[in-house]
């Protein structure tokens, strides 16, 4: 028996997959086999998401359906809308998917005649009008619909934020950040839910932990934390100082390193471009800069890189997105990822159940209340 | 690196806990040292869920205290309320806890000022009150009050199901069931529910991922299963039949066996004998001479033991209790050992994130879309 008693799995093998590799030499990224950088510079999200979900590209005549399909899904059924109004305007955006999946799970479950594709693409095309339905309704009470003339999922996510088409350059910004945030192996969320459908539970339930454990700042809360970081700051200076004095005090900077990368996060560099070119293109190119300082100084002092999460904060912040939909919005982008694996976990399954190395007290005599101290 | 490549973990050590041994020597079974042999016979339930979250068993002022706290933390928020009957009258139960436990979450979220017992404690007060609530509105549209005189869980659950207060033997029936099932170490509900918690994510996300891995009939679902396997059959002699030409057919029968126990299920002996006090007790003992048959031809042909699942369905159904409340009633229960778990996994984290043994296409050549099959 392998003894791991520290319990982070960092170097077991939990399982097969087909779908990505993650960290080949310590940098490289395929979505089943096609390469992060070919995705990001020549693919649309929905076909990556297709490629995911359905295990190949998307021919013309397939993605035209596809594309078609997905915007025929965007809207909320009545109980949910009314489910989604009586969440506090305090929640957590996090804890509104978490439930408003869950009850749409309830509303529309999974039953024969529905494939599992069927309730991936159904989550994949309504779950932004989950979370700006709610956004909006808590906002200033007003009930939106979920149709829009934009046809691409970061298009429909803008607009609806924002109540008007996206430009082409935000959208397009969207787009490739939800390639990049689609897949990761067996990071925690995905692994979560692939042990939760290994028990043969329904989709839903193993989308619901996927969202529950990515909700964590060790993981999809990151690129909050990040922008929290690089908004604390006025100018690049202020954060060199700052930095250096988290460093001192041993805080941890989120948005650098990375449990599997060893030498970079081929999704960075990406993701950097985008922020520098949405920068280029607004009024304010302060965070921006501010970010290049903050990912200099941890270079240099720490030989850190910044991952996905670190650039994802100046570039959502550059669209107009409020740093609390972050988070939601790797949701979006992993449910293609989420329900690969658990389509993939499915066709050959077996029920994930660890053993743990017991560390507590030798059996003890039985007392009764009066005897206890 | 360790190559597991088989992806159920199921020689691995996923970590350490002091929470629960499970088969040390093949058979045994303590929470914090305390066998369930004597948990069963000389505990209440409150007892051992203060055990399992608090750490130590409660001395009699704790005890009171305790009880009285939870007596006071069964009724529903107003909001919940109206959310759970949104929830369609073919929700799945566990669809149920799962969507109303994750809407806790919003509602009365994790903050500072509240412990993570006190939302452990809260949970536990509640779960009961959410599926009943439920129940009742969408069987008859009755919107009951979480209020009962009853003051033990099990009691409050029976007394909420039927509208009256149980019987003592009813009462202490379910209340030594909620023992047996409320804790057993790295089972996939309980990994799954640490995996969430290991991103540093919220108590709730964590429970949530814990329902939902427990929906599954490879887990949770067993006792569901089981019952609908007995009571398929009219006579003892029947089952016998049956279970021959399932064995014959190669198909999995319910409720024995298990992953970790190779000699036995050292609760099933337990479950056994307040399943036969309830048989006799009640007018119909046809389930359970039906459930003893299955057991010895199970024994006979495959040499395979009862465990926890396979009592409890004819004890439940001895109680009046419908089974699609079987596996919430183990959500009921496992609400203590998750809690145990998650405390645990937080007081010492390391983030779970296992490697894949990735099996699918070497890098591919990017194609466009017009040059695709």
């Amino acid at each position: 028996m392998a003894i791991k008693k520290d319990g982070g799995l960092a170097e077991v093998i939990a399982g097969q997959t087909e779908i990505s590799t993650v960290g080949k030499q310590g940098i490289g990224l395929t979505y089943r086999g096609y390469s992060i950088q070919d995705l990001a510079a020549f693919a649309t999200f929905e076909e990556t998401a297709y490629l995911l979900i359905h295990g190949k590209l998307p021919n013309e005549p397939e993605l035209r359906q596809y594309r078609s399909k997905l915007a025929g899904l965007r809207s909320l059924p009545p109980r949910l809308r009314t489910i989604l109004e009586l969440l506090p305007d305090t929640t957590h955006p996090m804890d509104v998917l978490r439930t408003g999946i869950s009850a749409l799970g309830a509303i529309e479950p999974e039953e024969e005649g529905r494939t599992q594709a069927d309730i991936a693409d159904r989550l994949l095309a309504c779950c932004g009008s989950i979370l700006l339905y709610w956004h909006h309704y808590q906002a200033s009470g007003a009930r939106i619909e979920a149709e829009t003339s934009s046809e691409s999922i970061a298009g429909q996510f803008l607009h609806l934020l924002h109540g008007r088409r996206p430009s082409e350059l935000h959208e397009k910004a969207l787009d490739v950040s939800l390639i990049l945030y689609a897949e990761h192996e067996f990071n925690a969320s995905t692994f979560a839910a692939r042990v939760t459908a290994s028990t043969c539970s329904d989709f839903y339930s193993a989308i619901t932990t996927g969202i529950g454990t990515l909700r964590g700042p060790l993981h999809g809360g990151a690129n909050e934390a990040a922008m929290e970081l690089i908004e604390g700051y006025r100018h690049p200076d202020d954060a060199e100082t700052g930095i250096l004095q988290m460093l001192a005090m041993k805080k941890r900077i989120m948005g650098f390193g990375h449990r599997v990368y060893s030498v970079s996060d081929p999704r960075s560099d990406i993701i950097k471009e985008w922020s520098r070119t949405l920068a280029l293109d607004a009024e304010n190119k302060r965070l921006y800069v501010i970010s290049e300082r903050i990912e200099q100084v941890m270079q240099r002092e720490k030989k850190l890189f910044a991952n996905l999460d670190f650039y994802s904060a100046s570039a959502y912040r550059s669209m107009g997105i409020p740093t609390g939909l972050f988070t939601p919005i790797f949701v979006l982008a992993r449910l293609s990822g989420w329900s690969a694996h658990i389509i993939e976990q499915r066709a050959n399954n077996r029920l994930i159940r660890p053993n743990a190395y017991y560390s507590g007290p030798e059996p003890k005599m039985w007392l009764s209340p009066d005897m206890r101290t």
